[in-house]
């Protein structure tokens, strides 16, 4: 039975709604985790929601935790972090995975030097299931990799066909990659260096995305270096908040698109559930040891909930078995990776 | 008094709003244009909208069209087209500056090797405002240029700045380079070299922008290489649109929503006027010799009308000569940009 390391002290919401969560992933899903954190903090979490603390939810006490804007230099000597014991938890075998809601660079670096790298990984990446009408479109790398090679671009690329078909559930993905222009030898320099080997290789490649497929459903996986990745991304919430903040006070101006707003609420909470990746369970580090899942700072007990469903599902599904048969069975004929 | 040349073959809804455009902009604002294209085709709308050719409105014939896939390489050579014969106008000396719906591939490649390249600029660049709840914040280069050096990011820099302060009336912008991460020394190689010049030069420079900046306010001049800007708008344009698409989807599977929407309709058009970039004048290719304004291919006859306003702008507000004052003074000491 595997058993996900929780860190119960990173997010807004910590420790209480983290530490909720890892009960309703027992109570719901039968999931086991250890809550690392502040044990008489959680402690009272646990009294308030009448559960005893068992093989199922052990607390492994922490005395530190990590702050919002501290560099994952200074995070990875903080060693009595609740991210950090909960990271050597699954370095050294007690866990299965790991789960944090805390500070996205602290989490990756966690991921990358106590979690560590898959063997057969050159660099763990960050692959993120962004919404479209159709499904979804997995972009990667999405910060953790800023300068990156051709070939680093070709590992993400499998790492994502992996990562949609096992987890996902879909089949035969089909690959592009992010440029300017349609057609081959549009781009730069490394795009037009990295498209001969994703040719080259058995994955179902179709070419050159551009900025209008990511939310198109045009394509299963997107890759590009972790800059343009990360900029896209944040551009993207930028741009939803902005939008809302933007028709929010037009429709201040009237009561009739006031009363109008109401009515749509519904409508729009549904779109809103769709569109919010913290529902469907976080953001994994693809390429790491053990699985390692990044919620968003406002995730809430259902999101935590969802991130360890996934990691569980990372463990179930063999992702890294897959991943390094992909390795090898994917990539260009002669070309080793 | 300037008279600026209009392709009147380019855009979704050519000839006749372009034709349009270009008597609003005479009969409301009192600006002149050569209409470029085919002449009977023009004729027939003038004389629709009971409006002679003049010396305000003058005919000027050309056999071919652009079409709306065809590469920069083809165009160059189709001298009888109406963008390219647009263009001749201003390179000649005849006409004062270039207004086009077509391509925005052909518009470019038109502006930067028959209009030509401003003297004292290395590489012309395409800059767009973006809209956010506070107001604009102008990204560039958006696709121009691919492949960037540091000094040609200084100098879009420059022209940027030079753009917001003469043509948005923004007084001591604020400038930014996008990167991810806040804190100097955060981002790629080209950023990383470039965030020194930027900080030695007398812009008001903020330092890094992160995707999150460019719809928030925080920035008045953002610059980019025009790989990481054409995603960026790309990716916003179909974010756009995915959101409008499974909004509706939702809306039609309620009745009471659906009502709602329609209260809504007169707050959403207001946001959309506020958010379409064809509202304010389409997108300039700044360094260009004369002024060159690419509209959206889907442009009406009011979006032509405030471009050829916006190429008077450029012209009334002497930008050129403005650009090339600020390239010596606004560059770091000693360096000649």
């Amino acid at each position: 039975m595997p058993k996900i390391a929780v860190d119960c002290m990173g997010g807004d919401y910590a420790p209480e709604e983290i530490v909720k969560g890892c009960i309703l992933a027992y109570k719901e899903l039968g999931l086991s985790t250890y809550l690392v954190g502040d044990r008489k903090a959680i402690e009272i979490i646990l009294r308030k929601e009448g559960v005893k603390e068992s093989e199922a939810l052990t607390i492994v006490h922490a005395e530190e935790k990590v702050e919002m804007h501290e560099p994952p230099s200074v995070v990875l000597k903080k060693k009595n972090s609740s991210l950090y014991v909960a990271g050597m938890l699954v370095r050294e075998g007690e866990a299965d995975g790991l789960v944090s809601a805390g500070n996205t660079g602290a989490v990756l670096a966690v991921g990358k030097f106590v979690v560590g790298t898959a063997e057969e990984v050159e660099r763990p990446t960050i692959g993120v299931p962004l919404p479209n009408p159709k499904g979804k479109t997995v972009l990667l790398d999405v910060g953790a990799n800023v300068d990156c090679k051709p070939r680093h671009l070709l590992q993400f690329a499998i790492i994502g066909h992996t990562y949609v078909e096992e987890i996902l559930s879909i089949k035969n993905p089909r690959v592009g990659i992010l440029s300017i222009g349609e057609e081959e030898g549009k781009g730069n320099e490394l795009v037009k260096e990295t498209y001969p080997l994703l040719k080259m290789s058995k994955l179902n490649f179709l070419g050159n995305a551009e900025g209008r497929d990511i939310y198109a459903g045009t394509f299963d996986v997107i890759v590009c270096d972790g800059f343009v990745g990360n900029v896209v991304l944040k551009a993207s919430e930028s741009l939803g908040l902005a939008v809302i903040q933007m028709i929010k006070e037009e429709v201040q101006k009237s009561l009739l698109a006031r009363l109008g707003a109401l009515l749509m609420l519904p409508a729009l909470n549904n779109f809103k559930k769709k569109a919010d990746f913290a529902e469907y369970g976080g953001i994994p580090l693809l390429g790491a040891k053990k699985p390692v899942i990044i919620t968003h700072g406002r995730a809430n007990a259902k999101a935590i909930k969802n991130a360890i469903r996934v990691a569980n599902e990372f463990l179930t599904h063999r992702f890294n078995e897959k991943l390094r048969e992909n390795l090898i069975k994917l990539a260009p004929e002669g070309v080793k990776i």
